[in-house]
């Protein structure tokens, strides 16, 4: 069993719904605190005008009480503010009218074409409304639970984007708490301003070519204890969950941990962490090449991802396509207007490694209250403070 | 439940075995077909002794009847024939002697230390045992299962190695079949001879350092019908599955699909495959810039994902570390001698993007035996041809 | 993956909800024959007034479109049209006032003690909001949903009572059809209306006694194709998943398959169906003993199973209980006055057998859209024919 | 992910195998122990004489060293000792005499036919090699090792046989130790000797019929902690596991839990364990109707199970059949001369109790090491007090 959770909504339709279980009980959460993580998601120079107006608000419509999780399933709601300008579109019922405005232009870099097939759908909105990035509002807030869990253990979950297009961020601090600072200040979660400078004119110009752009954003998880996932089977690996959950978010392309493909180029002497020891330290690292795993298992230092997202690819410079009815090219229509969505992404790359961390920090200190995962939490920083 | 299995084996163990649930009735098989991928695995350029000692053999001990799967887990086993030199080590019973000689000295870049602190072990052997890259000798055992069931629907799983150390490979064929062809006939499975001479320098350029040397192959899926995985929900997405299972392979730490981290720093007019119509070949693109995959569904392209590996951590020049009982410093032992494993690795990979695409396919196809599973096949690309 | 789902939703709580996922897309489906299938939950004789107040209806908040299943998971709600009065107690934000008011009475026959202890309340409230036979009624919109898609397969499903306290159903007909439409007919699903008004009786005199009455109820499943469930692996067998289904729903406290516990009195040449043979038949059997299934697979006669609920734990004559603050002993208060739901549990019942079917299923015979998913199932049913 | 296993191997097959993952490190294990509940599972009145001549025993190939559990997958290994005769016929590759000599005619009561028809397969043998109940060996097998880990915290698992046939068991003692001493003397696990002289009669009179007998077994769990298992979604509810767990056993028809199929015909009054508190004993019952679950999670009193057992369905009185080529009836061949396997049952049943119960134990306490899950078992079994 463990932590798990199931999403549904379309872009447009009613809303979208998430039910999480597995979480202890005994967690402070407020829908608060869930908001400012959607409004976190909503941010972002490069975003177009639909990001502006509607704000998401959550809704907790279950496993909630008196200001704590009560250990029953919880199921959280965002409302499609725009829902009665699309019920028509989105009937539940059979309608002939809608039927003929049926849309049959698929877009490329979308899952449209395959989508369509797939499932055997004459109406492209029948996959385009759920393969869309306004699913990832609910991961989100199934997000801001786990870090609520997470908070609790003094676990903190850190984005930055560190690319936009060819623009790299060159001033990182090694700070991880400058990082968070500055990110949080920034419109480009860049935590370098002189590099946000160069990324912004990139956007820009961008706007100006028609054309979008994608880029790199890191997750970084401080306070992680040693010893979450396990290198003993293959889907036991905290490296690999957090692959997984990285590129299943949409437009993701690669996704590295630690050196991670630059470790390719170097020598072994290059890429590993030396193990030091100091009595007042213990056990320690110099380095963090490994990005806080080794063998699949965290190993105590801060878990660094990286995710590379590709450019949207709904542009105003249109791309080419062929109308699956008339078989006759178009030119693919612009459904929305964001030039770059890669803080936003970022913020959606935080709540899948929470909820990745969090499901391997339930599997190794059990789940039913919170009390009792402190508990067995704490008798585990004992154990290391002495084995250090 | 679908496709399943799980491993076990210890480095030095009695043996390797697995049992794979989930394969359908009818579907030929042969150990020797297997053995030829465990050698497959066991060549390469920059391998030491071990390797070329043992080669390895699988016993089919269930699952398999004259010639043909019968629905029931399969169970394969690969025998230590080594075993006699570590039955003792590895004895089942307790030994005061054999606690005496009890491993302390963790090695970076491997699990060790996480491991031990995970398990509340005070050996290390019994970490590295299982945290070894011998146990992917058994996942490649059960990708060439998968393999037999994919080739009933002629896809082709094929890799290469794109990369040793900083040395790229430079004239890769388009042609998939003379990448094959090349790299089944190389040392380094590289398909183009003139870096591959590049890289073997490079070989021994860190031979005589005493370093070691990573890289990056590709795997490319040739055949895969259009629909498997889906993007309804994060973890059917096949990106994301296949990014868990590549992860997931010892000293692997990135991954990326199609253009992947590239595609980060390009225009989106630059990073998508338009769609185009010709009454002759239907819908098609003239580019792979997705990896023959849109929105977690595959759109009938080639699949093409890459993986990044770091150079093997156990080095003739050695790592520092501290022994966890005298807390003193030392240099990390050298357990073997490979110095670049990065064409093992690829063989591995496709093993493990098999399994994916196998799990993939029987999802959509149904899969209780071959016959079914066949005729479901051939049903959707008669639809296909319909629609293109 | 295949089918699956997560409920979440308290007793008191905003709303009931579920989100189902794997269902293929292309089946009808409309709101009101999941409302159909609430109403049927909600009859009965010998239920309280709460029943008779609330009519649930179901709201499908996505996966819907058009009258059809999209492919996308289903979200299905069911508003609790009391909330009003009852968000002050289940308020999400803290409050003294609340927390002063809280239950600590736990009631025997109930999760409220062990679930107490499991999540470390102090309010029992928090356990007995969850552990409530109001969860049931989602399951019965889950149950609905697979329904629509094994109508499409002429797959029923029936549930008729066959004993309320010690009152057995006597002439129960032979013919499915005359059961059901008794059954449907009947204020206690009862298909002998003899037996139903014996029944009746005994839940007045339970009223009279201020006592509760349990029962058995039985669930065929008819035109289910040979081949669902294997015995190759314990948990792909259907006889064990049904037997998990109907368990998990509360009060239920026995499960049996055909002749069930009564073939433990028999001898083997009494329970066993004999396999016989004529030209314009096929293979067929004159028994039914094995309830369906052999081995844990259909065998393509109807599947039949049984379920014994206790009688519902809170009664007029209240049991004894004591209170977890004050220790002190108390009579076990009412909370709701129904004196036998067996009716009510038969229909749920239906709907687990629903689920656990369709699941099935869709692993035979693949599950992206109804299309393929009916060609796979036509294709098998003409094998059969010419096998048989 | 937690604790989980697969199965594998074929009756007349080299060997039975599992991989069991998800156990804890630090647990003492031994070959033997697992061999004497081997030895268990071959015992009882009623068996043919293939039990009595091969005495299961097991391999551990892997996961343990030095008398510990590492918390590696652990692979178990039971050899057919019988292989040499019968390596022909399950040889590995194809032989067209073997081929002809397929079975084509299928036993009432096993899987043979549905079987068949779902693999698609034209010899029996392919079926009924699988669906075997001499699967259950390598299911004690891992039931052993479930054992281990449970004694350490005192749970204990017995099984003793309630009714051979028409026969039950009158004298039960009450107290748990008594059971499992006499049931562990009885050669059918009886706890009654009166009773058992009767059950032996019984089965000698079958033996003459050519007949055979089923029954109903007991399984009870003693020191289980309050808390397993839950009310908060369906799947998570021990009661159903447990249902499912023991219907998975091959001949299962009907399980119960508590009163069971008793309680339906029962008032409330009658069938609920009422809450008492006493200073020195704390809260307490004074029955156990429930069998130790109130809404599918642990009260803290002994589990109680019952399942009922169909005779073994091939008897020297042969059933009527059709052969499938043919379509000739014949008399449905003896492959083996049990005329009861209850008692085997049993100790089946109770590596499917101990294995639900440790998987429900380790989502509970948390499941590295046993060192952590001891300490996590501890301070709940503390708070208890306190609470109590």
């Amino acid at each position: 069993m463990g932590l798990r959770y199931l999403s549904a909504g379309e872009s447009h339709g009613k809303a979208l719904t998430a039910i999480i279980e597995g979480i202890p009980s005994l967690i402070k959460l407020k829908a608060e605190e869930i908001d400012e993580e959607l409004a976190r998601r909503q941010k972002g120079y490069g975003r177009g005008k639909r990001m502006q107006i509607e704000k998401d608000r959550v809704k907790i419509i279950s496993g909630v009480r008196l200001g704590k999780t009560i250990g029953s399933p919880i199921c959280l709601m965002i409302e499609n503010k725009d829902w009665d300008n699309w019920q028509n579109i989105m009937s539940l019922v059979p309608d002939a009218a809608k039927m003929e405005n049926r849309m049959t232009r698929p877009r490329p870099g979308h899952a449209d074409l395959a989508g369509l097939i797939k499932y055997r759908h004459d109406d492209l909105r029948d996959i385009l409304e759920r393969a869309s990035a306004r699913e990832t509002a609910i991961r989100v807030a199934v997000g801001a639970v786990c870090k609520a869990l997470l908070r609790e253990f003094d676990i903190r979950i850190i984005s930055h984007v560190i690319q936009i297009g060819d623009v790299r961020a060159e001033n990182i601090p090694d700070d991880p708490n400058k990082i968070w600072k500055n990110a949080e200040k920034s419109p480009l979660r860049c935590s370098d301003i002189n590099s946000e400078i160069k990324m912004m004119a990139k956007i820009d110009k961008a706007r100006q070519l028609g054309d979008s752009l994608g880029g790199i954003f890191e997750i970084l998880a401080i306070g992680v204890p040693v010893g979450l996932g396990s290198y003993v089977s293959y889907d036991r690996r905290l490296d690999g969950r957090l692959a997984q959950s990285l590129m299943s978010i949409p437009a993701i392309k690669g996704v590295q941990i630690g050196m991670g493909f630059d470790s390719a180029s170097k020598y072994g002497s290059q890429v590993h962490d030396e193990i030091f020891y100091q009595e007042d330290k213990g056990f320690y690292r110099k380095t963090n090449r490994a990005g806080g795993m080794e063998g699949g298992v965290t190993n105590g230092q801060p878990i660094c991802v990286q995710a590379a997202m590709k450019p949207i690819p709904t542009l105003y410079k249109p791309l080419k396509s062929v109308d699956i009815v008339t078989k006759k090219p178009f030119d693919a229509s612009v459904e929305r207007s964001d030039i770059c969505a890669v803080p936003a992404a970022s913020v959606i790359g935080e709540s899948c490694v929470a909820f990745e961390i969090a499901r391997a920090f339930l599997e190794r200190y059990g789940g039913d209250n919170l009390e009792q995962t402190k508990k067995a939490w704490q008798e585990d920083q004992d154990y290391l403070k002495a084995f250090y």
